[in-house]
Order: structure tokens, then C-alpha cells, then sequence
């Protein structure tokens, strides 16, 4: 069984029964998410491993996080219990002002998980890990969690690294266009992203444009998500579109952290690229009719009937 | 005013509240179901009388059903209280693994349900309905149960019959495909079916076929259900088509008992095939939207303004 | 800032929280709605005041409306509170028994709001709005209501109508074709309605030829609402058509209102009515996507937003 | 078993899920309730078969009162379908402002309930009843629900009667007073009151005076009921006391109902009255816990184990 | 009328739907709370203005705290929206770990609210105000806040103060005593208070000695609150006791703050000591059966209908 | 840390959101229960690792069971998943026929939990524990659980019992009786039982009697729980008694299990039986006032908690 680490802050999320804006909204529905974590539950439920390293409050929600990944089979040994801050939330507010998205209203500055350093970081559990996954999100929350997510690279096997720019959370565009590059700089063996992010560090939204430079920056397999349209995976020159299925939308939430953990552990356990992408939209695909990140990533024979019905 | 019944296993329904995985499903939904009853709720709202010959439970989930069926009109006076067996139920897992399909869990084994028995038919009530129904899961459910069909049958003034194979309740295909064929021996008035039950029955996928096949095998009238396409009525040779609307689905479940309960009633009632389909797929089609299998089954007037609407 | 107001009925809703036929609904969900006030709150949000002429029980429920439009920034300083009469209150059916409408069954007859009369017309008040807007619906709630929109429009800078001809309010279709035809008597700056209604006032379903007439009976601009397909601006003899977008349909009751609100405040404010009718859409989109008339109508830059995602 | 017949208006409950002001209320449960249609849901739980006298509109919440007292074992044959006028129903403000009471909001005025008249008493139906029963609240809905109770006492072998004066439906309390001592006239086999209302009717809340002064005006027995106190029975002179249990209380709606229903069914049964009222005074206790006016009235064997467990 | 104004930090609330460990709950509720936005409320609900003084972030939860407190009729003309900052939220978990207490869970730190500051007190506004209320708790919220406060009282023609001392907020309760006992210093009309407080101010609990102190220390009337056993008011060298009503407890959370507000309208307002006690011992009783903090306050008539219940 | 390991069926709950008889409960809350596996999350909270030895189906709510005993720190590696059979449910009626107390109707006769076998138990697993724990439930369920708690006892270092007789699961109360004894013949180190099972066992039901003839079969510690009383601990000779709290009930079911296990967990690491018996009533009162048989099990500083505040 492949074992992956990820790298990256676990949070609560507080999802919205109804939709509309968030004022009106009576009842939020709790869940367990964060994009690393997400990856790790998607990783186990692909058949894979994971580790977490990351830190939690020492309160409700910061076990309500470890519970509900222990559970799932996510190896939280690694996750820092921090008496000196709060677990980081955050708000879903869905199908509002545009349906079939949500926006995200985050209270996680200063969070235990924003607090996540270097010195959280084991590098003898790390470089026993067949791979060590994280995301543009954990370089932006703090300048801590950026130096530990350069320092497990560093001794990592291989890397697997989602750029997921969330403009909120950074200063300007060049702080986390720099910042990515820096995280590429070791060589990356599968390397997810979009247009938006594709624009803010290549210039380009060009998907075969991308593969080329990112090709010549070290990464070796490219996952181009196009959303609702589908994703593209580029490997050894060759490329291959799998279209996104049409599904009535609860939650977008978390579909492109199922796509990493589910793609990369069917990859890296020697899956061809179509068939880890194929599964891997599946996966997706699934997450998004519910609220909650996570809770409907299927198992790989779930994903099979979901494409054998189509 | 046209008389039928019914022999089947009536269930309690749990329903997920929120679709995805049932083990990450907090609230369920209680609602009264079984093939035969939502036959007789749809039968009912058509215009006929009917009556469901079966047992339930002396517990509170029996007196539910035999309270929701008499509320709705269904005349539950052959429904017997077993004391020996707890009445069935079952769990609806909706949108997973394929989003717009439901998996449904039952807990109906060695039910009160499933011990109806020859000794619970009163063949004087049966003789004195103008047709009698039964379908593939009283076949299914117990040795007993099935026997209690034949008898009821052979005693039936006509018969209707839906195939309603499902493989989990069966030893093999064969068994199914010999009771089904068993139960058609004295003639069937109208007989529902669909692809994957005639590939079991006949061994092939056809309508044409299937309809010229059936035919022979004593069958007058076949209704040939498609599922999203959409229904064919054969009947006198000719055949006719009628699309499905496309709604959003809540739950598919009970939509074929709505179209057999439906149809069944006004055709025997004397409206012309073609009518009686494109009023049945109305009421298959609202049965969709809703949780429960027969709660939007609507009045005759109601399922014309759909189909005004349209 | 635009400084409108509006003469109708503030209604308490109850909307299903379940699809489906009304008497299996077990949990309703309390809204406040009203033609006209939608109106007010969707002109406010656009960026209009606006200011409830209405009459509420002292009871509960008018506590309930006069704290909603309040705490949304509508003036209501013009509601009085009846104390001989209950507030009016409503249910709303979702989805039955046609998919993606709903069924509005009152309790309204005798209530505060249907006792609106002229004595509640603050002329002052009126003559120093820029507008006063009133519905169909006011005019069919009472004679009194009736008589109250009438001299309310006599001492109007500006009149808007919607001509919302609820034919179960009406004795006949010629007693409100007649008192719509009155409400224009002294001109009108807009016009909304649909063809349902120009049918009755007019005799045809064409826009074009409804622009004409409307035109001839003393009215600026015309908005021609057609449902799902989009709406028409009429205006300086030529006409823009804005294409509805598809979003899934909690609800739509609300979204005429919407429309209308936020066009007014917008064009009367100085938009290009092309541009107040794309803004007027959006918010008209987002309000079907939720339970409740008015809680989803958009900020200005959210509608842009919903615009530009397009 | 005992035939009891009962006259009156059966409503749709909106009880509110949350306690607290209803304007604050966001969800309301609905629940079928009137005070003799609890009081037959009772009289049927304890053994004995009622029918309703009643009408309802011809609407969802007409049928959804048809189907549940249906559902229950009432006879709803002599429920009158009248399309002129709508389903009254109300609304259940809990805890507030009286912690451990309810408020009840009608929207009855004009109902198809209240319509209720002497036509509608099927004089040889109540003739074969054993013993007919009506309320203050039927004699205070209209004019001629009122008359229809005095016709149907007229033919009555026997008749039970509850006094339930509720204030805000009387123009005075003279005239209830006046009503109430009309509807006794005849003779009454058990009459079931309490302080507020023997202080109206008798100018005393002394429940040994009342007793006298009752029996005199032709009442056999008195149930007299101090709420959360217990409640009295005098019978052939003597009396015996049952206090009431402490149990978290819901909703207190309907306990009054229970009581008399049960109570009815069993004594006119044979039971002799400390049992009747022990028993009845369990499903009245039963009845305060939950939302709902007759859902927790219990079956004998229930209401004893209640007694057993005290 | 009689004119208030507070100053401190709206906030919204988040309170859990079922009792137990928050790291279980499901749901939330979102209510608008804060200690002086619910005293705002409670004057209001007492027959008095109240301004309240204060920050909210640019956001959902902004305009839900603006929109909530506005349609309450508290003036929010001084709430100024802070683009900079969030608006703080925070948990209640109920019942847990001590039944019939609620555990308060906050993210504020750095909230806009907490950024109340010296700059935002309107001196004008705030002589104009008859009394000028604020708590423990705004003294702790921030630096800046805390002298918004001292500010505030320094133009105020009365005062009046809770203690409301939240050992979370402070560094030491050295530091809250000082704070307090600097608020203090003007003189207060009416000091809330409570025995934990007060043995952190004073070093007693004794109520007699507390008030003998206070009086010293220019306190002209002391609201001595003991929970669930009642509440003193000393006043002119008396004192009146009021015990508390027993009633089932959902959240205590607020009930405080509704006494102050209560009582603070009613005294300034001119109604004896006792009297206003007691009305405000009504509404804070109300307080606790609900969640929420200020949705229960009643009208006076009420609060006087529940003292003539018990 | 102290090592527990525990034999028993471990069962999703299905918990009526509203009180009263199942047939009119519409929602249903999902839990994780099971006596034993209640007692190993009691005990995990007092600080004891506890292993579970059980079997669940291959199914989603034997998943369910698996993520969350793991979540809460549960050793789920002895839970086998058996693909033969579905996992046992069960269904909780609150607060009637008795208020305060529930009422469970179970789906598990041939579940997968109920074949539980001798197969099942790794005597090296369990040697290693400090102690084994079980309960008269697991005794009753089938003939190859019985085997497999008497096997298991047989090679247990120590040995804690909770007699837990279901008179419904057992042909006769000599039956039970039999096999309790048979349970403690190796000497028990603990004993939880109650009045009625003593009984049973002992055919009496005073507790100085009980802990005479116990300790004579072996019982070194007897745990006497009166429910809502209190509890008694014999030791030693000597006897100490725990008055339970008056706390508002929502559901008891679990209450016994929580004191086991917190009991067991603290005791055997050392603690005086007087301080164990305090913080386990403490636990198992915190447990009945939540739907759900262990989420509330505090953690001890919670426990201490509730004790100083009474």
C-alpha cells in the first residue's frame, strides 16, 4: 500500500442548510474539511495511506477534527494538539450570488492550524512517505506553515502539490506566484491546477502552453482542472480530457481536493494516468452533490458503478 | 367504480434526509411503502378501490402502515397482524453512487411481511375484485408468499403483474425468471416490465420482442417502462410511446409502482391505453421529486395539469 | 438616492419545507412576503428607499413583518397596525403538481392587510416620492384596497404597476381587466406584466402588439415578463430581450416581484433600461433559488457578479 | 363496543417547533387537532368507535384531516366536504409568555368547519350512537354549528359534554354562559369542566358546589379538571381525586380532550369511574409531552403501564 | 420615552441545536446576541430608545447583526460597518458539562466589534442619551474599547454598568477589578452585578457588604443577581428580593443582560425599584427557556402575565 | 495507561427526534451504540485504552460503527467484518409510555454482531489486557456469543460483568439466570447490576443481600445502581451510596454503560472505589440528557466539573 503525508490546516466547516446569502441562513450543518485533509480522506478511500501533519486548538472542534479523520482512517499521529490558539472554521454560503458555487467565509487567522512550523515537521516520518502532498493554501496562511511545507519537501521522496491560489489570503498575486515556485523548485511528480491559478503563475490559461512550462519547471505529471467542463491530465507528452459529468450541484466544496488524493494514490500505486483520472472525476464528481468535502468520495467500486452508468 | 388488490410485503421506509453514503446520513425519514401498497395508493388516487391482502407486524412500525393505507384509502381489511415477526423496513441511500439513483438496505428478512401465506387468502375477496396484482418481490420475499400469489391468482377474475425482478432477493436469475413465468401461466390482463427484467425473463432487451414474446405466453396488454426514456404501451398489436418529463429526482423509488397502480386503474376503468400511460407517467414522474414512493401520486385532475403544462 | 412607495398587502408565508402535495408536508417555513413588499425590498437593495403603505394585524405575525421589512431597511412607517383584524398569511406548495411551480393557497380574506382604504393614503407621503408602485393584487383584495391604489395614483409624481391578475381573487377576468385599465388611466412610467395578463387586459399574448396598445393607453415602458424564457424591455419604441438564466428552482414565487423592484429603482434612478432589466434578471434568477420572496435579491455588484459568471 | 359520535370542527395544527414569541418561530410542525376530533381519536384508542360530525374544505388540509382521522379508526363518514369555504386551522405559540402553557392562534373565521349546521346532522346516525358529545368551542364557532348541536342532543340516546369556553370566541360571557346551560337542558350523562369555566357557567370555582348545582341541572357525572393540579370525578354523590403526574410538558394542548374521550369510551363502557379517570388521567398526562394534540394518547395496556410505573 | 445608549460588541450566535459536547453537534442556530445589544433589546421590549454604539465587519454577519437589531428598533445610526475587520462570532454548547448552563465558545478576537474605539464615540449623541449603559466585558474586549467606554461615561448624564466579568477576556482579575472600579468612578445609577464578580471587585459576595461598598464608591442602586435562586435591588438603603421562577432551562445565556436592560428602562423610566424588578426578573426567566439571548424578552403586559400565573 | 478489551454487539441507533409513540416519530437520528461498545467509550474518557471484539456487516452502517469507534479511540482491530450478514439496529421510543424513560425495538435477530463466535477470540489479545469486560446482553444474543464471552473470560486476567438481562432477548429468566452464573464462575473483579436482574439472579433485590451472595460467587466489587436514585459500591466489606442528579432526561438509554466502563477504567488504574463511583454517576448523568448512549461521557475535568457545581 502506497503511504502519503500532506502537509496542511484541518478545519470545521460550518455548512449552510439553505442557500442564499449567508445572513438569512438559520441552521449551519457541521463538517470536518480543510484541502490536505481532504486529500488524505480521498488518498485512504483510493486505497492509499495518509498521514496529516498539522495542528488543531485544544478544544471542541479541534477533536471534533481529530475524531472524525481518525475515524476515516487518516493517520493524525502527526497532528499537533496547540493549547495556545483556536481551531480554524469556516462558513459555506451556497448557490449565492452565483448558483451552483459557494463562497467561503473564513475565521482562521491566528488559528492553530495557521500556526503549523517547521519544527512540526518529522522529517524521518515524512521521508518514509512514498510521496508528500500540499497546497498553494497552506503556503499562504502563514510565513510558519510556508517554511514547513519548503522543509518537508526537502526531504521528501516525491511531491505531489496543488496550486490552489485563494487571492484572499495573499498579499498580491506575485507574493503567490513566487511562493508556488518555490514549492516546484525540488521537482513535483504530479502537479494539480486550473486556469485562474495557471494565469497568476504562467500568464497563460493555455492548458498545452502549461504542460510546456511546467514540464520544463520539474513537473512530471500535469492535472489541468477545468471545472464543470472536466480536467485534462498531461504525462510524457501525451495528453488525455475526461469530461465532467453533469450532477445537480449541493456543494462544490472540496470536489478538486478529491480529485488530488483520489488521482494520487491511484497513481503513485502504478494506476495508468486515464484510468487514476477517470476514477478520480468520478470521485469528485460525487463530492459535489453533497455538503461536506469529503463524506462522499466512494470507495473505487462505488466510482466504477458511477461510470459504468453513464 | 372498478375493484382491485394487491398481495405484497408493505415496509416501513427510512429515507436519508441528505443524499451521499448512508454511514455519514444523520436523519432519516419515516414513510409507509412496498411495491404493492404504493400499487394500491396509486390505484386509489386513479379513481379505483383496492385492497392489500398481507401482514405486518404487531408493533408500532405495523401500525403505521395500517394507518397511513387506511388514511390514504386502501382498504386494509385483509391486512393481518402477525405477532410472531416485527414488520420489515428498509433504508434509502439516494444520489450514491450514482447521483439520481437510490440503493436501498432492507431489514425484511424473516418479517411479518414475508410470512404472508395461501392460508392468508381469502379467495371470496379476490374472486369479487375485478383483478388481482401481485409483482416479482411477493415472489421473491418467501416460499410462502410466492404460493400465496399462485393460489390468489388462480382464483382472480384478471390478473396484473409487475416483473420487478430484484437479483438480491433471488438464489439466481432462473429462479426468478421460472416464478415469473409461472405466475404469467393463467393469463395476464397487463403486465409491467422493463430491459433488465426482460433480458432475465425472455432473454432479450427488445420491446418489439419482448411484446410479440409475452404475447404468447398469454400476456394482453404490456407496459414496457424505460425508466428515464420513458414508456411504451403494446396493446392490440400497435404500440405507443410516451417520453418522460425531465424533473429534478429526490428519489426514484416507487415511480414504477405509480405508473402500474395508475395504469391499471383507469385502463380497467375503460380509458384507452394511450390515455391511461400518458396519466400513469404523469404520476411516475411527480413521484420522483419527493421523498416516499407514493406521497405525490396525483389526483386525476392534478396529473393533467402536468400534463398541460408541459 | 430614488425615493419610492407601494401600496399592497405584507403577507406571512409558509413554505413547505418538503415538495409535494401540501398534506404530507410536515414542517413549513415562515417567511414574509407580499407582492409589494418584495417590491420595497428589492428596491432598497438596489439602492432605492422605499416606503410600505399596508396595514398589519396586532398580532404575531404582523410583529413579524413590520420587524423583517423594517430590519431590511424598508420605511414602514406607514404600516398601520389594525386591531380589528389578523395578519394575512400564506402557503406555498413547491413542485406539485407541476415540477418547478408552486401553489399559493391564503388565509387572507378579512385579514388587516385586504383592509387597506383610502383613509390609510398619507397623500403627502405619496406626492413626495418619486414614484408610488401598487399590483393587481392590491386591486383585487378589497374595494377598499382598490379605491386606495386609485387615490393614491391621483396624487403620484410617477406611477409603476405590475398588473399580477390573480384569477382567484377576481370575480371575473372583465371586473380586473377593468380595474387594471383604471390603474392606468393617468399614465404609467412602467408597465410590468406577462402575457397571461395582456391576454386578459388585452386580448393577445404578442409583446409587440401589447407595447403598442399599452403605449396608446398613456404607458412609458413596458416590461413583458416571460417566465423561464427571459423578459422583454419595451421602451422609446424599441424593445431589448434579456434571456433567463437556468438555475435550479427552489421556488419561484417572488421573482416578478423582484424584477420589478429592482428595474424600477434602477431606471427611474437613470440606468439605460437595458441594463436595469439585466440587473432586474439576476436578482429575479436568485430569488427562485430559495424558499422566501425576497432574502436572495442581490447587492448591485452581486448581481454583476452572477451576471459576469455567465 | 361502546358507538360515541362527536360534533365539531376539526382543524390543521401549526404548532410551533421552537418555544419562545411566534414571531421568532422559523418552523412549524402540522399536526391534525380540534377538540372533538381529539376527543374521538381517544374514545377510539380506548376501545370505543366514534364518528365525527364535521366539515372540512374541499383542499389540501381538508384531506389531510380526512386521511389522518381515518388513518386513527375514526369514522370520518359524516365529514362533509364543503368546497365554499377553506380548512380552518391554527397556530401553537409554546412557552411563551406562560412557561409550561400554549397560545393558540386561530385562522378559522368563516372556515368550512365553522359552517357546520343542522343539515348536516344525520339524525338517524347519532340515533344509533351511544351517546353523542360536543364542546363550548362548537357552540361558539357559529350560529348554526351551535344549532347543530342542539339538534343532534335532541336525538341523542345519551350525551357527554365538555365545556371549553373560550373567551375570545363568545361576544360576552353571558352569552356563553347562556349557550352551555342550553346544549345541558336535556340531560347530561358526564360533563367535564374546570374552574374558569364553572366560574362562568355557575358563578363558583367550589368543585362540591359545582357538583351540586350541575347534578340539579340534570348532570349524572362531573369530571373536574384542575390541569396540572389532578382532576376530580363526582359520581352518585361521592367524589374521588387523581392527581396529575409531573412530566416535562410540550404542549398542554388537547390533555382536556384526551381526558374526556377516554373517559367517555371507558366509563360508558362499564368501567367504573376512579378506573376511567386513572386511566384517562394517564393519556392526558401522555398527551402534554409531545407536539400534537392525540398522537401520544395511549392504548389501555400503555396508559397502565404508566400507572405501574409511578 | 427615555433615551439609552450602549456601547459594545453585537455579535452573532451560533447555539447548538441539541445539548452535549459541541464536537457532536450537528446543526447551529444562528441568532444576534452581545451582551449590550441584548440590553438594547430588552429596553426597547421595556418602552424605552436605545442606541447602541459599536463596530460590525463589512459582511454576512454584519449586515445579519444590523438588520436583526434595526428590525428590533434599536438605533443602529451609531454602528459603524469596519471594512477592515470580521465580525465576531462565537458557539454555545448547552447542558454540557453542567446540565442547565451553557459553555460560550468566541471568535473575536480581532473582530471589527473589538475595534470599537474612542473615535467612534459621538459626544453629542451620547449627552443626549438619558443613561449610558456598557459592561465588563467591552472593558475587555480591547484596549481601545475599554477607553471608548471611560470616554463615553465621562459625557454621560447617568450611567449604568454590568460587571459581567469574563475571567477569559481579562489578563488577571487584578486588571478587571481596575478596570471595573475605573468605570465606576463617575458615579452609576444602577450597578448589575453578581457574588463571582463581586468577590473579584470587592472581595466579597455578601450582598448587605457589596452594596455598603458600592454605595461608597458612588453607586446609587445595586442589582445583585444570584442566578437561579433570584435577585436583590438595594436602593436607598433598602433592599427587595425577587425569586426567581423555576422553569425548564434551554440556554441561560442572556438572561442577565435582559434584567439589566429591563429593569434600567423601567427605573429610569420612573417605576419604583420593586416593581421594575420584578417585570425584569419576568423577561430574564423568559430569557432561559429559549435559545437565543433576547428573542424571548417580553412586552410589560406579558411579563406581567406570566407574574400573574405563578 | 490500563488496558480493557470488551465483547458485544456494537449497533447503529435510530433515535426518535420527537418523543412519543414510534408511529408518529417522522425523523430519525443516527447514532453508534452497543453496551459494550458504549462501555469502551466510556472508558477510553476516563483515560483506559479499550479494545473491541465484535462483528459487524460489510455494509454502510457497519462502516458507520467502525469510523466512529475509531474516531473516539476505540481498538476496532478485533471488530471483523462478516459479509454474510447485515449489521443489527435498533430503534428508540422516548418518553412513552413512560415519560423519562425509553423504549427500544431492535433489528438483530441474524445480524452480523449476534454471530459473534468463539472463532473471534484472540486469546493472545485478550491475555494482554488487564481486563475483560462483558454483559448478560452479549450472553443472550446467540449460543456462539455466549461461547465466545465464556472462552474469553476463561483466559482474561480479571473479569468485569454487567448482568444487563433483556428478559426479551432470553427464552426464560432461569435461562438468563444460568448463563450469568455460568459468567462468573472464574470470580469477577467488578460487578454492575441492578434491582431487577438481582432478582432474577438472586431472587431478591436488597443490595446488602446481593453483595453477600455475590461476593460468596466470587464478585470482589459490586456496583448497585437504583437508576434515578443512585448508586451503591460494595467493597471491601464496606459500602458507599451516590445519589443520581435530577437532570431534564432526554433519553436514559446508555446511562449503565457509561458507569461501567468510566467506573471500570478508573478503579482499576488505581482510584478509590468512592472517587470512581462519583465521576462514573457523574458521566452517566451527563449521558441521559442527550440523544445518543455515549457522546456525552465527559472527559474527567469535565466530570469534576459537574460535581462542583451541585
Amino acid at each position: 500500500m502506497i503511504r502519503l503525508a500532506a502537509l496542511g490546516e484541518p478545519l470545521v466547516q460550518l455548512n449552510a442548510v439553505t442557500p442564499g446569502p449567508l445572513r438569512y441562513v438559520n441552521y449551519f450543518e457541521r463538517h470536518v474539511a480543510g484541502s490536505e485533509a481532504n486529500f488524505c480522506v480521498a488518498a485512504v478511500m483510493a486505497g492509499a495511506s495518509c498521514g496529516l501533519v498539522a495542528r488543531v486548538g485544544d478544544d471542541e472542534f479541534g477533536r471534533a477534527i481529530l475524531e472524525y479523520l481518525r475515524g476515516r482512517g487518516v493517520d493524525v499521529s502527526r497532528v499537533k494538539v496547540d493549547g495556545e490558539a483556536p481551531t480554524g472554521i469556516y462558513f459555506v454560503q451556497r448557490h449565492y450570488p452565483v448558483p451552483g458555487r459557494s463562497v467561503l467565509v473564513y475565521y482562521r487567522r491566528g488559528s492553530a492550524g495557521s500556526r503549523l512550523s517547521p519544527e512540526d515537521v518529522d522529517v524521518g516520518y515524512l521521508r518514509s512517505a512514498d510521496a508528500v502532498h500540499s497546497t498553494g493554501i497552506t503556503l499562504a496562511i502563514s510565513e510558519s506553515a510556508r517554511e514547513a511545507v519548503y522543509l518537508a519537501f526537502e526531504h521528501a521522496a516525491r511531491r505531489t502539490f496543488d496550486t490552489n491560489i485563494r487571492p484572499a489570503l495573499w498579499r498580491s498575486p506575485e507574493a503567490a506566484r513566487e511562493a508556488v515556485l518555490r514549492a516546484l523548485r525540488g521537482g513535483v511528480e504530479v502537479l494539480f491546477t486550473d486556469p485562474d491559478d495557471t494565469k497568476i503563475v504562467l500568464g497563460t490559461a493555455d492548458p498545452e502552453e502549461a504542460y510546456r512550462r511546467y514540464r520544463e519547471l520539474g513537473v512530471d505529471t500535469l492535472v489541468y482542472k477545468e471545472g464543470a467542463r472536466g480536467a485534462y491530465v498531461f504525462h510524457d507528452g501525451g495528453r488525455y480530457f475526461r469530461r465532467a459529468y453533469a450532477v445537480p450541484v449541493e456543494d462544490p466544496t472540496g470536489a478538486g481536493d478529491a480529485m488530488a488524493g483520489y488521482f494520487t494514490a491511484l497513481y503513485l500505486s502504478g494506476a495508468p494516468p486515464e484510468r487514476a483520472l477517470d476514477l478520480a472525476a468520478a470521485a469528485s464528481t460525487l463530492v459535489v452533490t453533497v455538503r461536506g468535502d469529503n463524506e462522499a468520495v466512494p470507495a473505487p467500486a462505488e466510482a466504477e458503478r458511477l461510470l459504468s452508468s453513464l
